[in-house]
């Protein structure tokens, strides 16, 4: 039976993640969010589809669903998880103990790369079972996309968990597998190289070419392609790799005649350490 | 009608360029190439196809095709031209002046992107008609690609060349526009960001997940995608863009216990220059 879902957090994430688990038939039932303009744009969003979910206001209303999903910046989630730890162990019977043996509270993961499992520990203290599920792919509010296409990797604390997050992934459609929290923080960085860091040097190019950039698609993609097909190193062609300084000298010359500064030193940078790895004799 | 063509070189671009050009019906009489193994190569593979084309030991046998195509390196086309115009401008007859007006000299053009049409000015000045086309690809022998996916730049000193050479990115069937050398230039500078230095960072991203690097493929591309199709700038996105102190310093940590020191250097440096634009506030 597939788990009634709230979400705290109602950012880019949250609003690709919860309306695409919502079409493939989970009950967003909660929204939870600080930013009350955010989190009412999800819900209008959510119910738009037929659903009943709430805006919630208190992290009390989280504990109806059996799972929460976490998806706000990495570094406000120790905060909240603490929060959350106090309001889930809060009970007003004089039976405490019994109070809080009896109550089902609900699975909580959270949505980030680079944050550990055990961010959650205060949870996993009172009896959470506690997990991650990272989609590995920048999501944007603005931009419907494919979950098929986006890998998401898994953790969790508890094996009913692990196969509760397994089935979600299953139905979301894309690759998926149980990463290490090590493991995923690694791939994180990995991500920072070949997405945030791509971005920027193709943010260098387009002003060297103005608004002819985009003749340079063709090139650019079929340069990914083929790093990824075979391995960039055996890829890797141009100036550079060549070793052909005259055309280097050209370049830096055109980059210091446009005074694009910032190209010219990213250019020399790059440069020099891939002539360092290909010619070391000329050094 | 179509003009006969003799390629000079027989590298990769030589290779995919004539390959290409045959196949859209053209005649590669002549190949010439100071490497005789890929000479044949090429030949070879030009033959297979039905052509008779020669592989030419003497640039000589350049001047009975209407069309020759330089695709050597870069810094071997400045002395190839003077040895090509000694050659052109050579006759035996006792009635020099008279023998070299009545010749027909073959158009001649280069396909080097950083290289200026001027370069081939010892040519323009026997009267051969000089241009220029660039293919704004990376081309390799062992991959077959489409020339529909390939820009071409162009550029003709003389309106016949430029109109014959039009007609051949016609018949190749991509996008091509005629450039300036300065502004093909450019257009070549930039690519070493959107290919080359793409390539490196890629080739830095995958030591660091190892075998599990074809999970980044979606976020790559989609990056890659978004940045064109809006701007890189506006959707840059990671730690460095949002001021996220607590995860680049887990990043590098990760890099520093890894031994990943290129990684980390490069990682320090990219970020710096992110947080400067978006966070200068916080320096």
């Amino acid at each position: 039976m597939k788990p009634d879902i709230a979400f705290v957090g109602a950012g880019n994430v949250a609003f690709r993640f919860s309306l695409a688990l919502q079409e493939k038939g989970y009950n967003i039932s909660t929204v939870y969010s600080r930013t009350e303009k955010s989190r009412d744009r999800l819900v209008r969003a959510l119910r738009a589809n037929g659903s009943d979910t709430k805006a919630a206001g208190r992290l009390q209303d989280l504990q109806e669903a059996s799972l929460v999903v976490i998806a706000v910046t990495d570094d406000a989630i120790p905060q909240l998880v603490e929060e959350m730890a106090a309001v889930f162990s809060w009970t007003d019977s004089d039976n405490a103990a019994e109070k809080a043996v009896s109550r089902r509270l609900p699975a909580v993961v959270h949505t980030s790369g680079a944050t550990p499992l055990q961010v959650l520990q205060p949870l996993a203290d009172l009896g959470c079972a506690c997990g991650v599920m990272y989609p590995l792919m920048t999501l944007s509010r603005n931009k419907n996309i494919e979950f098929r296409d986006v890998p998401l990797l898994l953790e969790a604390s508890t094996d009913g968990l692990g196969t509760l997050l397994d089935s979600m992934a299953e139905d979301l459609g894309g690759e998926h597998y149980f990463y290490s929290s090590e493991d995923r923080l690694k791939m994180h960085v990995a991500a920072v190289f070949t997405t945030n860091f791509v971005n920027y040097l193709l943010g260098l190019a387009f002003p060297i070419v103005q608004h002819d950039h985009p003749l340079l698609i063709p090139s650019t993609i079929e340069a990914v392609r083929n790093a990824f097909l075979h391995t960039p190193a055996s890829t890797l062609t141009g100036p550079a790799r060549r070793g052909d300084m005259e055309t280097i000298h050209k370049h830096l010359e055109v980059l210091q005649k446009m005074g694009l500064t910032e190209q010219e030193e990213i250019y020399r940078l790059l440069t020099d350490k891939i002539l360092k790895k290909y010619h070391p004799e000329d050094r």
